[in-house]
């Protein structure tokens, strides 16, 4: 055999052992369990995976709802494109501006208040596969909104529906609740070390 | 004042603060560049966020391209949710399966290479405002792949366009080559956890 074809004979052997482990453990996983999913870490991408996993849904015919507790000041992608399947996906983006731009704590509380009403509301409703959401560890570090009416409207969820929470900084109870949690870390960030703004398609 | 109007007036005070260092420090920034994003990391969350953000793209309508160089055996949500926007979205889902699926070397180096000039095309579009290379990274830890000619690609980059690989392992040179990367990292995840299998809607 020419060097080429001994190494892919090589890699093909080690695929079809490794193929061998893995059909043997699929065998003994369960199919399905609605999750609790944390996506915390300074790093980019908390929201963009809760969104993608949205638009995965929608994409599959299921249907999502969406509180976003932190508002930003311009109108996301994401909001425009989920608002084109309204029948699919309902979406709130409640909450003022980031915390530094309302410099209002009372108002920024009876906002979240209002915010984790519709969240509850949806998580109440099996019709959602899943509901998103969205920066609610902001909330929760500032207190504006109680740390165990969260877990424990958890501890009820409905047993086939998703809910995942984003935002840096995640309470230690809330990682100890959920089934899948993701920590973003920041490697390199243009924001910081080349003084680019947060950009249209990629940031919002 | 009673102690909850102490607490507000304190938080207000100090978020005003806040607010006033990032005016002056947003205002030294610059407003746009296209970057080289890189996701990588065992922990979940790569491709949904760089999916998160071809949907914010298509919700700006701005123009997206997706190869995905690793094909699992599903028809994906996302793929299915951007096919609904043909003028905004061309997706091309290449290669094949998972590498231990295939079995078959000499074949998956070719797909590479068809899913790479793929790629090139899509780079070389100026009506593309970003082109995700989903999983490139996995191609490029077998070799299915030569690195070089990827990093020669970035450094050719046009400048508005972003380009995002995804894929654990990303190599140290296209770190180096990248404005900004973000690492997933697994913090608890129920597939090993507790014996669930990838779940439609979560991870496909």
């Amino acid at each position: 055999m020419t060097d080429d074809a001994e190494q892919n004979a090589r890699h093909d052997g080690k695929m079809k052992k490794i193929k061998a482990a893995r059909d043997k453990m699929m065998a003994q996983k369960i199919d399905k369990k609605g999750l609790i999913i944390v996506h915390t870490g300074k790093g980019k991408g908390k929201s963009s995976s809760a969104f993608g996993m949205a638009m995965r849904c929608v994409g599959h015919d299921m249907k999502v709802g969406v509180v976003q507790f932190i508002k930003g000041g311009w109108e996301t992608g994401e909001a425009k494109l989920l608002k084109k399947f309204p029948d699919l996906c309902e979406f709130h983006a409640m909450g003022a501006g980031f915390t530094w731009e309302t410099q209002n704590r009372a108002k920024d509380i009876e906002l979240a208040r209002e915010a984790w009403n519709k969240a509850l509301e949806m998580m109440r409703d099996p019709s959602f596969a899943m509901v998103i959401l969205d920066e609610i560890n902001i909330v929760l570090r500032y207190d504006f909104l109680p740390l165990d009416d969260v877990l424990s409207a958890l501890a009820d969820k409905l047993p086939d529906q998703h809910v995942v929470l984003t935002g840096r900084n995640a309470p230690d109870t809330l990682i100890e609740a959920a089934d899948l949690v993701t920590e973003m870390t920041m490697i390199k960030h243009p924001f910081r070390e080349q003084g680019i703004k947060a950009q249209i398609g990629v940031e919002f």
